[in-house]
């Protein structure tokens, strides 16, 4: 399809040559775009689709890439891609070798910085403020952060420092009244506080004209008026959060709104200081099932454009976790479930719904979440913090200082461990076996299959300890189920074995299958719980010639790593993610990418068995 | 010393019985023992001191343990220790088997959670106030935070949390105006206006009578002075950041004055929602030399109670790094410091005072420090974050999304690596090398010397990717310098390699040359670059029939796991702390316990080779 507008737009430049009578239509075949690309390649829609105007006013008034405007999450970013180059690319977003569905510096000088986990954009802007500053650069850094990723405890530390600053940064927040599902706590309640109040550059002339138009009555009354008066200003422009923290407060302004949101930044550029424009934004806008369930289309798969949606809450390791964790809490009232603003892709929603009190949605806050879990476990509760693997990166601390040093039994719900495809680098649920088994006490599973899952959450309960439980985005692939034992064998009988766990574990069957077809016998020996490593587990690989180990996560570090030490092990070979990040791609192109399939399996194996 | 009150207060039950007029002997006294007891065994002085009539107060006041009052940091938890049972014990605080320096659930009952690192107390308190709750128990939890502590991120999420909610709990702000050093951001500016208020439970009663004397004048009039009234009463009662975020604000109190505390506490327990009570308070206080010196009193080793001081700015680790740093920053304006509320921790003042444009105090605030530092390295500066290798767990997200993903060359200088002594489990940088390697395209040294510290900040200048050169607390032992290289070979020339780096490098030097005395002869390979592995190295390793490695931190995920899968090496030892915490005991015992000392190694490896 070809576009009147967008397609003649191949940087800012010509975005502002444009009249505003122009940009209604440009907006429009933006979200097409959008609804479109997204109905084929999956990404985020409702979040993307709420920024239209905001980013169309930005590259209107700033000049990227000499200016630096940073989206906050990513999730927020298509419509900048669109209009900076990226468009004819942008059918490849999310694909193997194609567009990032984050920002990537390296894919475009317009992408100035990573992101893609919440609320690193206020840091990694002040700090190019700040590196501006010292090398005599003007340029100006923008923040653009949604409400949301404005609760995650760095966006705060980042309000704080620049709040005390007197540096030239401006700070968009996006306003759409949602995290990924609903927002929580009491920062979304003031918020709401101030959306209803009128616009602040508006009002001043208009407040100061009406104080001017009192009659004067007496000393008394004079003093009070005069302290009226600024008490009024005070209360309307400066009793919010943001003035509280430093920041000149711009709005709220109609985020849909191209001429105001423009006169806004227009204002913000006139400051020498930290200035913060309140955009009020709709997430959806302009695709009802978007507008109607901002939640369900915030990160989706392919649809139909037509009909709406997608995932019919089709059963995957997340809704067995949630729905299992139903039941133990119907049976146990310590249980409690918490989550960092994930609910429903953790598939905690029915848990949220059936047992209220003790469900917990803590906002984008993973180190809160922990220590607060913590919290309730040194109480008496049995807390399970549901949390995608690479977002609990953000709790390691406090899983060591909070959870591990009093060796309280908090369960983390690991999920979207191992590889998770489209999302790329910044989502890859590599790193949790690594850094989880640094931590002293800590036991690790990670079921293969849903009623292994079950085991595990059945099992946790158990223990006095803490606990992580790792399972894969998607589906079961066998329905494996190895009891409650740390490990079980596939035997096949022979001197080699296949050591391996989680999603990986069906393609290591089918390998070891198809080795023996071919002569090579072999055991496969698929851990459950994968740390800390037993005795047993050890004298049984002393007993091979050779153990070929298959992780689908970071080799320095891994599990395998841990094991050959321990059992000592003379022969072995470590197929893993060896010192480099994973990019977008399909998981099954990945596994085969990194050596994780069946075919690389059995290549590897009777290439050195065979003969 | 025997003590007119203080020897007989075996729990806050006798502290409840003695009446207002005892306090002020019973505070002299337990000012007493803690100079006393802090000038021997070092520990956190000034923040102590600041805090003695709050505590009291608290357990006036409340009922613990029933009631959990959980005081941030630990750094201001001795009176309370002094007050709960812990009076006879108190000289063994901080020293082997003794009492820790911090709060300890296996300590006391009243000790409900651990705190050593800042900022978790709102988070745990919360925890076990939801518990409470739901197990229908009607305790109070009490979350006592100094102001520095506030300005982190989880403090933040937690107060956005807490205030969100409807539940009864009640958070103390001990505000004397400081971090460690001085407070840094805006929330501290803000705090700055609070504390020059009128107390919020005094006023209320003047203002409403004064505004009710005002003669009305006529409609407009009118409805402006009951405008003004509310707009004042908000003014002055709402428009601070903790009435913002859905606290019930009391304060500011005199947090010297038990009464008054006494007052605002009993008023905070009318209340059946998220409470804040803001004492104002002197760190130091009772002690001139620390009220004056707060900073350099926060944490300090043994000294002479009546000269004073301490540590006089000797030479070690810490002031080399900020030493050479100033050097590097002299020559090269990329170079830039950054400290989490650390500047004379980590060796920084100097940078801080010759380079203040590029000196970046953050507060209490690793993460924001991280992301901060990759945004000044996108940006074309040379950020060195200096923070202690307990704290950096908290940026390990940071770490991977912000800085590895984009290969930004951010340095992270960790200080305090390996084991730190009397400070405890809480505090040991004995994570710092596993979670490091396992980032894509880290680079981590670890010098042994002084010079090698020099030579690996001079060699960091030449990356393009992240570095993290970590180091030990203290001073140097040995003045190795192995230049540029990788490890160097200290060749007695035999069969067996001992295989080590960081501070114990010393003892393996020694312990070497005692197995050669004794016949067995052995190299001693010393790493300094530790991180990556080189190829070179793993064909060095593969020479010897046996390898022996010693590492000064966590066995799983260690150094030496790497190498050993990396090089296939088949007869090997690690000596590493496995699967455990290190308690507090001095660095030289713990370096005994863990089998790390010259004796250790060399009963170990001659036992396994004498005859």
């Amino acid at each position: 399809m070809s576009y009147k507008y967008l397609g003649k737009i191949n940087s800012p430049e010509e975005l502002k040559k444009l009249g505003h009578k122009e940009l209604p239509e440009l907006c429009k075949e933006i979200r097409e775009v959008l609804i479109d690309t997204v109905s084929k390649n999956g990404g985020h829609l409702a979040s993307n689709l709420g920024v239209v105007e905001l980013t169309v006013a930005l590259h209107r008034i700033f000049n990227a890439p000499d200016d630096s405007i940073i989206f906050d999450v990513g999730h927020q970013c298509y419509v900048h891609k669109l209009l900076t180059g990226r468009y004819e690319a942008f059918s490849t977003i999310r694909k193997e070798n194609g567009l990032s569905g984050f920002m990537r510096p390296d894919e475009s000088v317009y992408d100035p910085f990573i992101t893609g986990h919440a609320s690193n954009s206020l840091a990694a802007a002040f700090g190019i403020c700040k590196a501006n500053e010292i090398s005599g650069n003007k340029a100006t850094a923008v923040a653009v952060i949604g409400d949301g990723a404005m609760t995650g405890g760095l966006a705060f530390e980042a309000l704080n420092n620049i709040g005390g600053s007197k540096s030239k940064i401006i700070v968009v927040l996006n306003d759409n009244k949602m995290s990924i599902s609903g927002n929580v706590g009491s920062f979304s309640k003031h918020l709401k506080k101030i959306r209803l109040k009128p616009a602040y550059y508006r009002f001043k002339r208009g407040t100061q004209f009406f104080l001017k138009s009192v009659p004067l009555v007496g000393i008394p009354t004079y003093k009070l008026i005069s302290s009226i008066k600024k008490s009024l200003i005070r209360q309307v422009y400066q009793n919010n959060v943001f003035e509280t923290m430093g920041f000149k407060y711009i709005g709220p302004v109609d985020g849909h709104d191209i001429e105001k949101l423009e006169t806004a930044m227009k204002i913000a550029k006139t400051h020498n200081s930290p200035c913060l424009i309140h955009a009020v934004t709709v997430k959806g806008k302009g695709y009802s099932f978007a507008e109607e369930q901002p939640g369900t289309y915030h990160g989706v798969s392919a649809f139909d454009t037509h009909d709406g949606l997608v995932m019919k809450n089709s059963k995957n390791f997340s809704s067995v976790c949630g729905d299992y964790l139903c039941e133990m809490a119907k049976n146990d009232n310590r249980v409690c479930a918490i989550t960092a603003a994930m609910a429903i892709g953790t598939g905690l929603d029915s848990f949220a719904q059936k047992f209220g009190e003790r469900f917990f949605d803590v906002g984008i806050a993973e180190e809160y979440a922990t220590t607060f879990a913590s919290g309730l476990a040194a109480a008496g509760m049995r807390p399970y913090f549901a949390v995608y693997s690479s977002f609990l990166q953000r709790a390691y601390d406090q899983i060591i200082h909070d959870t591990a040093i009093a060796g309280l039994p908090v369960c983390f719900l690991v999920d979207r461990a191992g590889i998770v495809g489209d999302d790329g680098e910044t989502h890859q649920g590599v790193f949790d076996a690594a850094f989880l088994s640094t931590v002293p006490g800590m036991t690790i599973f990670s079921p293969a299959s849903y009623s292994e899952l079950e085991d595990c959450l059945k099992k946790s309960l158990t223990f006095s300890t803490p606990v992580a439980i790792r399972y894969p985005r998607g589906k079961e692939k066998t329905p494996f189920f190895s009891d409650s034992a740390e490990f079980s064998v596939f035997n096949n009988g022979g001197k080699i074995a296949i050591v391996t766990y989680g999603i990986i574990s069906s393609n290591a069957l089918e390998a070891s299958k198809r080795l023996k077809e071919s002569g090579i016998l072999n055991d496969l020996i698929k851990l459950n719980q994968i740390y800390p490593t037993s005795e047993k587990l050890c004298s049984k690989l002393c007993e091979y010639d050779k153990v070929y180990f298959f992780e689908e996560g970071i080799k320095s570090g891994s599990i395998s790593e841990h094991i050959i030490s321990k059992a000592g092990l003379k022969n072995y070979s470590i197929t893993a993610i060896d010192d480099k990040f994973v990019p977008a791609m399909s998981i099954d192109v990945a596994h085969k990418k990194f050596g994780l399939d069946c075919d690389s399996m059995v290549s590897l194996i009777a290439g050195e068995n065979n003969g």
